[in-house]
């Protein structure tokens, strides 16, 4: 039997890529399936449906209620939370260095650690400092993995992520996609999508 | 300690309110909650979002998920499953009808079989006479349901409660309130709403 492997898609401006991000490592573990983060840029994909920013500032109804079941849905999960001022956050570069550091062992630990300077230390992600902070505490050297994420050949790589995001029908983040070309959308699709990536394993 | 009470807020036309429909009531009893059924139209909620259609339909990415999700989701909850057409169906007497029967002990037993009757059947809920079976085979008489169902004290109560619902910042069904005025949106909330309205009944 192959390993079940599920694509976590996430964008770092995204509050529910937070929640997910946060809980997937141990869901993954018990489910024994393989998790791939894949950072891409929500941006293209809003603008391909029209939205200029996100549909949570554009629908202020649905934006209201998004903070405060993101307040109660992280007091469930025991995880901190602050909101991160602007909303959304320009992720671009979180998401070139975060495709640089997923080329090492720590990049996993690197994502959730970004994720938190953004939505629990209340940091701005857009900020080269930041990053540079965030992976000199997890004792890594910020210096190559910042001029990584600067490099052509990941801008290039982060376009074609983000493309590829769009083409197996991403519209939103966090997202899960499977073998079989399934797409779960949302923090809450988190548990059947493992189930399904396990499922598509046992039957080949 | 007083009786805990959850709203139940939906539409006929709404996908995810079926299967809101379907779960809830076990779930309340499980959780020891009251379950109020409050139909209403997004229609309105909807229009002042500035959309003319659901937004599955304005948006394709997304509506396209919407239904191979609901695919799966019906089948992990071994629910019948058939897209109705058109999408959304006109869910204006579907309300009303709800709304008299409401009044009465079968009213949820009715309104559990019209979801049935559109999303299993692939039934058309803006025709009276699909309203008129569905009352027929729960051996209810379906003439003083249907004449209630036009009458204007139903009219203006459907109104009231769709102005209700946007009062307490409803923007999609089906939604969830509590006493002490939490909303609670999708069918995904529907576990920590029913939560959240013990503890609130609990604290009280």
């Amino acid at each position: 039997m192959p390993a079940p492997v599920l694509h976590f898609w996430f964008d770092f401006a995204s509050t529910y890529s937070y929640l997910a991000a946060m809980r997937i490592g141990p869901l993954a573990d018990k489910a024994e399936v393989q998790v791939r983060f894949r950072p891409f840029l929500l941006g293209p994909i809003f603008k391909a449906q029209g939205w200029t920013t996100s549909p949570f500032n554009l629908y202020p109804a649905k934006g209201h209620n998004m903070w405060r079941d993101l307040e109660r849905s992280c007091a469930d999960l025991k995880l901190p939370f602050r909101r991160p001022e602007p909303f959304p956050q320009n992720s671009l570069l979180a998401a070139r260095a975060a495709l640089a550091a997923l080329d090492e062992p720590w990049g996993e630990d690197f994502c959730r650690a970004l994720f938190r300077a953004e939505f629990a230390d209340g940091r701005r992600i857009d900020e080269a400092t930041v990053a540079g902070d965030v992976l000199a505490a997890l004792n890594i050297n910020p210096e190559p993995v910042l001029s990584a994420a600067q490099s052509d050949a990941i801008k290039t790589r982060l376009r074609t992520q983000t493309d590829e995001a769009q083409r197996l029908g991403v519209f939103g983040a966090p997202s899960f996609t499977t073998a079989d070309g399934e797409l779960f959308g949302g923090n809450d699709r988190l548990e059947p999508a493992l189930r399904w990536a396990k499922a598509v394993a046992e039957r080949s």
